[in-house]
């Protein structure tokens, strides 16, 4: 089958790849229809060095059963199902707290296991991993069920962490599609202000229609005082760091509140966290880390449904498997938000 | 009158100073009966800088009202007051949200002000700051009502920020009074079992007195190691970092499971937060800071007066004023662990 294979920052190619199959009883072989490019893919394509075997990409897909292992009880041939970005026995200790992405037998898609950017996916312990679909594979809101997979979860998660509740001022740090559905996460818990930090027009037009109150286009120290200035000198109480440099953690926690959180979603580039003696006089706490969406996928799942959320409007660009390289070029020189593929 | 004054590491006089008097409205004059010597008082004593003019030492007391301004409405002339190591005014924003150690008009003991280590203190906004005490100045309970002004709060704050619940597994990183009282308050909040880390002999058998369960006497990697086993292979659920320094930091972040939290209460010595990648990737929260014990109070004394906890025992040592500069080199040398001063 065709895959995405990454060899080093800026080297991703489209080649032929085993065919996977059913290995364990646990296992299910899932087709993809759907996939996409994260935002965390782009720091290999920035950084990663030359591999000469290669590096399976992709984390996010929608796909249908196209065969299950003899222990697999909750999906069967034919289902529609979405898979999260970290497989989980969906049993473990840590499962059964929801929190898959520390699951005691799991693991990320990719490395040794196929992933989502190709045509098919071995996908192990299926029962504790996949969700089935309620609706059919070309369902209009077919992008938005997509998120499911990674950025909405992820979103999600960042408010939770940032303890985002009714009435709360937040501020979301990061323009990516993560960041943006932060934007419809905090709204969706009742936020009360949204100021979103970022500077590109389309990216801001999006936060706006997905919530967002206030826009902050300043950086750094700037972005700390305009901050202030908007949330009565005292900070916001609750901010979502959707992007994970040492940069942005920084403005982040320089604009929470005291005794507010900040939600760190963005996967941190740097070995130690700043400003830690700042934030221990203020009482600021520090939580989150990879989302665990295969315990959100349920609760978020009706609101796309019945229409309360469009988080697929982050997708600004489709292409099929053979553009896969293009889209990461267009999302790392941000002429795309976040591109779907479609097989 | 007597006070005690720092004038760089190691060097602590009681001198006599100006007494003080009313100056605003909203003041009260207490006359100090205790007070004691904290663990962070230790800081300044072992890396203050030479300092001409000194500085006021001492944030824990306990004393009768001598006299109270006109504005004053919940104490008054002859009142037992106890007084947090903060002082706030009792209605601002972070007030109203029990975070006075960030009240807009508050502040912290010594600098401009009167510290706790003197004959007297005039305390500032004195009915968002004092609580009266229901007994007499000479009760014997009057060591553990002591602890209400800094150390039993503080560990108390501690256990919160670190989410200890019923059932819980607890481990606290810090063999100090603060560590301590982080025991009880960990047994208080129904931990099921407590991990103390600590090598001291007196220290370790009053840990096993407040509730401690297991002891680990290793340090870094061993007492990470020593701690995952006690816990099969997890960590624990909530870490209580109690000292301040890296390498404790780094301890308390390595024992925490995932999706634990650290409540930090020692005062950080270093500008950045160890373990950012591996933190971010177990979800493991950090949080706490200075603690709130105005908040703390009502809701700690009860448990005093009616002999569930007992706190008080952290002190192993007392002394008059003039003794105050032994007590410092007593405490550093780790001769006694926590040293009441009787006016």
């Amino acid at each position: 089958m065709k895959a995405t294979v990454m060899y080093g920052a800026g080297d991703v190619r489209v080649e032929n790849v085993l065919d996977p199959r059913i290995v364990r009883p646990t296992d299910a072989l899932v087709r993809v229809t759907r996939a996409c490019i994260c935002g965390s893919d782009l720091w290999p394509y920035q950084q990663m060095k030359p591999t000469p075997g290669g590096r399976r990409m992709g984390h996010e897909f929608i796909g249908i059963v196209e065969d299950a292992g003899s222990d697999v009880r909750t999906v069967k041939k034919g289902d529609l199902v979405v898979a999260p970005f970290a497989w989980s026995d969906g049993t473990c200790e840590f499962c059964q707290h929801g929190l898959q992405t520390s699951c005691l037998h799991g693991g990320f898609w990719g490395g040794e296991l196929d992933g989502g950017q190709g045509e098919a996916v071995r996908v192990p312990f299926a029962d504790g991993t996949l969700v089935k679909l309620p609706v059919a594979p070309d369902h209009a809101l077919m992008p938005s069920l997509l998120t499911l997979t990674d950025v909405m979860g992820t979103g999600h998660h960042a408010a939770l962490a940032a303890k985002v509740a009714p009435g709360k001022i937040v501020a979301v740090v990061g323009d990516g599609a993560v960041g943006l559905c932060g934007v419809i996460a905090a709204r969706r818990l009742g936020a009360e202000q949204i100021i979103r930090l970022g500077r590109h027009a389309d990216r801001i037009a999006l936060a706006r229609a997905f919530g967002a109150t206030d826009i902050v286009s300043e950086r750094g120290k700037e972005a700390v005082e305009r901050v202030r200035e908007l949330t009565n000198g005292l900070g916001a109480h609750s901010v979502l760091e959707c992007v994970g440099h040492g940069q942005s953690t920084e403005t982040a926690l320089g604009i929470a509140r005291a005794g507010g959180a900040v939600g760190r979603v963005g996967v941190p580039q740097q070995a130690t966290l700043p400003a830690s003696i700042p934030t221990f006089f203020a009482n600021i706490t520090v939580a989150g880390g990879p989302a665990p969406v295969r315990a959100y996928i349920e609760e978020l799942m009706p609101d796309i449904l019945e229409g309360r959320i469009e988080p697929g409007r982050v997708f600004d660009r489709t292409t099929n498997l053979d553009g896969v390289p293009d889209g990461y070029r267009a999302m790392n020189e941000r002429e795309a938000i976040k591109v779907m593929i479609t097989n």
